[in-house]
């Protein structure tokens, strides 16, 4: 006889810092009713994903049972949670909720995509619950590093499991609302059949430190600095954004805000009734005619994006506003594994300006994340029956899972594609779910082993050499193939023009091609491959991508 | 009346952290004999140089100056400051000096490329020093990451330069020579012009670490674990590789090491009598044989390199060797920024296999570069005119001269290009040259602003549409073109094949051209550019890199 499962099944965040989407349901094996928390992206990069626009995780075993999900539910307002909700809640169907600043963002992703924004619901905070299937979720206020993050209280006929979201423990965040271990008590208090738990930073073995902190070290600085003082962060850390702005007011400095998604989160900020007293700002045109010494940017672009204001800025003007010596630029933030370079590009222009930049993230940042401490704190508070590591990469997630262990706790390590049923004496994985990513590649969605990716790496990587080739329609090739590079240099060793030289092997070798080899398609661009690369290895020393193209004239 | 002149000129490394390449001058104006200290290599990326192999400072101002040129003198045996010897020295025919641990990894430079190693030759340490025209140099031991290191004391009829070279102040440094305060002070004593100093570890706020705190940490860490017990360090770092070989012997295990330039560095340091007592080494295939928990293999690949032995490890089997749950890897290095992700990839792989990660670089590993309290003792220990700092980025340099400022010495910023007389009574610029870097592509030197690499990053970036167009005889164009396309989704939004949308629309557009356009090759260029790129955007949302090859058939 078959018992109703309660399952956990995570197809993105459990294996990467990034695109979360976690799948819960309830139910009769294969009948769960489903519920999805988050949907979120990734970041392209360089390396492994040029030219991609936006990762998105790999949702097709939900996409097969849209008929079952109930609902989704995002937990706050970053990109890694709510960014893939334009890209991918189409195919979903199901109703979202959010809290209402977090409904803000997620309403116009599905605008931008041209989706019906009214899928969206604004959900109330706990002890508010939305009933969805055999669900009731509350959005229980938790602390992080953008207005009204939320955990979410799962409640189901087998029992309640607690997803933390991504959190900190502050309890005095500057702005919105603090940390409150009672409310996590007395939601606790049943018994937790699961805490879900964010793993980011279980490595950091300091206890985490609270935003108010911040605030007093940035006036300091805008006091002690003489010329103009601008200041980045991430735009969606709304605490900071006011923390540095108060700064600059302190100082009698005109503030003014720079790049799109600065002035789009303070806006939707605004609207929700979340900034209410934020210092008046003045547009980048009247910023101009302010004396620098008196004047603050904030601006977009901590982590060396090429066209966030801070970039430019760098590199010269932007909006009118220039970068001089005695000026003092600072990173009120923490640069993200993978943006160093960027972000000391930036560093060396501003270097070569005269600017000092500052950059201690101990004094001017504070991180969003719980550190192992505050990871304790929360097992203790919520003592739940596991704890499952979620939001981290393969190594957090482990870490994790042996920290839960060395404490007593069953601590369940259950990457994307892992599915637990929790509805047992003890955690059971009981499926193992093809999982991925796609990835937004323009206006396009592609897959990650279509090749379109492996294809852009190799022609960075090799160059690439296209072949034109003629054959007669009595199958005798042309003699004269036309070769055209692209990032290869133009000459090698010997001196003369690269591209001629692999002409002139093309045309030798085709003088020895019978009509039957020039007949088949596959035997000539093997062919011409092989001679394309003879002459590079000899000349460059490299093998380049080949590209043959066989035009076949018609009998008149 | 013109004076002699004493003249300092970064070519690189003033600039980035690699790529080393200083010239000393001495003489009248524009016929100073030169020297030149170091000549280094930096390494590619694929966000700025995909598929290049090396980076070489453009030393195309030497290059044309060589019947000046009276030596050339390398500190020490890094890549980044002799590794572009045997790509360079060809063009600068000039001898080579270097103690003997480092003309051994110089001599194998020039015969890899072909060049006569007798170019190289082997200085004794100070107070010995090597005549080269108006100059007098001596290697004066300091102690770095590798051994043999010199700090160069350059004497001059205008006086004496201090050239640190990298450094650091150890005086317990394991293996080699120890740093040597009093050595400094007596070569100081005459008074010195100017010190060249190291910059890269400026922003290090705490007093350097010796290597002779690391060898107990590891000790009793291998002593505390019981699988195999990898670790990995740079290869170069001989002290390091003898302090983990020792802990493993000391812990009776067997050891092996693995990856070529391992056992590169290993070797070159036995035959020059620099490495006495190593713990007696296996073959991976003899351990093979041995029981896992007596085994310690020291491996390449401490920044996650693709191709070296710890990635390899952590994708599966590396010569018959496997890591299992229970082994321990350490990581006795730090992560190079820029090289976050490859290092967090394999340690990601490892923690799925359920192998446990050490990386606490506080515990495991020790800077070979002097922070910025031993920037300071290296100032009062010279005590000279002016401190010029050299190795870093813009940044390092504007830190490390802001530095010497504080202490109430001269610091001259003097960034790649800058020529600095110190010949005078204060340090004066006396002119800019032209530097830059050239690429080693395969086996082809090519430059910075020719173009193949911004190619390879459009390719990479936009994706590459190949198109080739017939044109008969009497100008007429034929109407069927081909298409192929590499890097590119095969459907975009309408779901029909995008290369064959392209190739309707070029059909279209063909037809309405006349023979006068037809006969113009850049005007069907044009054409076909505008159609693939309007077909791109409309289906894909991006517009590719487009290449157009034009066949002409001839009259028969």
């Amino acid at each position: 006889m078959s018992r109703d499962r309660l399952i956990y099944l995570p197809l993105g965040g459990a294996g990467e810092i990034g695109m979360n989407a976690y799948v819960y349901g309830y139910g009769p094996e294969g009948k769960e009713r489903l519920l999805l928390v988050d949907l979120g992206i990734a970041f392209p990069d360089m390396d492994t994903t040029p030219g991609i626009d936006v990762i998105l995780p790999d949702i097709s075993w939900l996409a097969d049972k849209t008929d079952r999900l109930e609902a989704i539910c995002i937990t706050h307002a970053h990109e890694d949670h709510v960014g893939g909700v334009g890209h991918l809640a189409g195919q979903l169907k199901a109703p979202i909720h959010c809290r209402r600043f977090t409904a803000n963002h997620a309403r116009r992703k599905l605008r931008d995509q041209g989706h019906d924004e009214a899928m969206v619901n604004v959900a109330d905070p706990w002890p508010a619950q939305i009933e969805a299937g055999p669900f009731k979720i509350g959005f229980l206020p938790i602390s992080h590093s953008i207005p009204e993050s939320s955990a979410l209280v799962i409640d189901t006929p087998a029992g309640r499991i607690v997803h933390t979201g991504d959190f900190k423990i502050d309890l005095t965040p500057g702005l919105g609302e603090s940390f409150d271990p009672d409310a996590f008590r007395e939601v606790a208090r049943p018994g937790i059949r699961a805490l879900v738990c964010d793993s980011t930073n279980v490595f950091s073995k300091a206890e985490g430190r609270s935003e108010a902190m911040v605030g007093p070290n940035i006036r300091d600085l805008v006091l002690a600095s003489s010329g103009m003082f601008v200041a980045t962060t991430f735009a969606s850390n709304v605490a900071r954004l006011k923390s540095i702005a108060d700064a600059g007011a302190a100082a009698g400095r005109s503030i003014c805000l720079m790049g799109r998604a600065m002035r789009r989160m303070t806006e939707a900020a605004v609207e929700e009734g979340i900034l209410t007293d934020f210092p008046k700002t003045i547009s980048p045109e009247d910023a101009a005619g302010v004396p620098r010494e008196n004047l603050m940017l904030i601006v977009t672009g901590s982590q060396g994006e090429r066209r966030a204001a801070s970039a430019q800025l760098s590199r010269g003007k932007y909006f009118g506003m220039e970068m001089k010596e005695g000026d003092t630029f600072l990173f009120s933030s923490k640069t993200i594994p993978g943006n160093e370079k960027e972000v000391a590009r930036i560093v060396n222009n501003f270097s070569e300006m005269g600017v000092d930049v500052v950059s201690d993230d101990d004094l001017y940042h504070v991180s969003g994340h719980a550190n192992r401490p505050d990871l304790e704190t929360m097992h203790a508070l919520i003592d739940a029956q596991c704890v499952i590591p979620m939001h981290g990469e393969h190594r957090h997630l482990r870490e994790h899972a042996r920290l839960a262990e060395s404490l007593g706790r069953t601590g369940v390590l259950a990457p994307n594609g892992t599915m637990v049923d929790l509805a047992g004496n003890k955690p059971n994985v009981v499926d193992h779910v093809e999982t991925g990513r796609s990835y937004l590649d323009g206006s396009v969605l592609v897959g990650q082993f279509d090749g379109v990716v492996r294809d852009r790496i190799r022609m960075a990587l090799n160059g690439h050499a296209v072949v034109a080739v003629m054959i007669e329609d009595d199958d005798r090739i042309m003699e004269d193939a036309w070769v055209s590079l692209r990032g290869l240099p133009e000459a090698g060793r010997s001196g003369r023009d690269l591209a001629e030289e692999m002409e002139r092997e093309l045309s030798q070798r085709f003088e020895r091609v019978d009509t039957r080899t020039a007949g088949d398609d596959d035997a000539i661009e093997g062919i011409v491959k092989k001679a394309v690369q003879k002459v590079a290895q000899e000349e460059i020393g490299k093998r380049p991508e080949v590209t043959v193209l066989i035009t076949r004239l018609a009998a008149e």
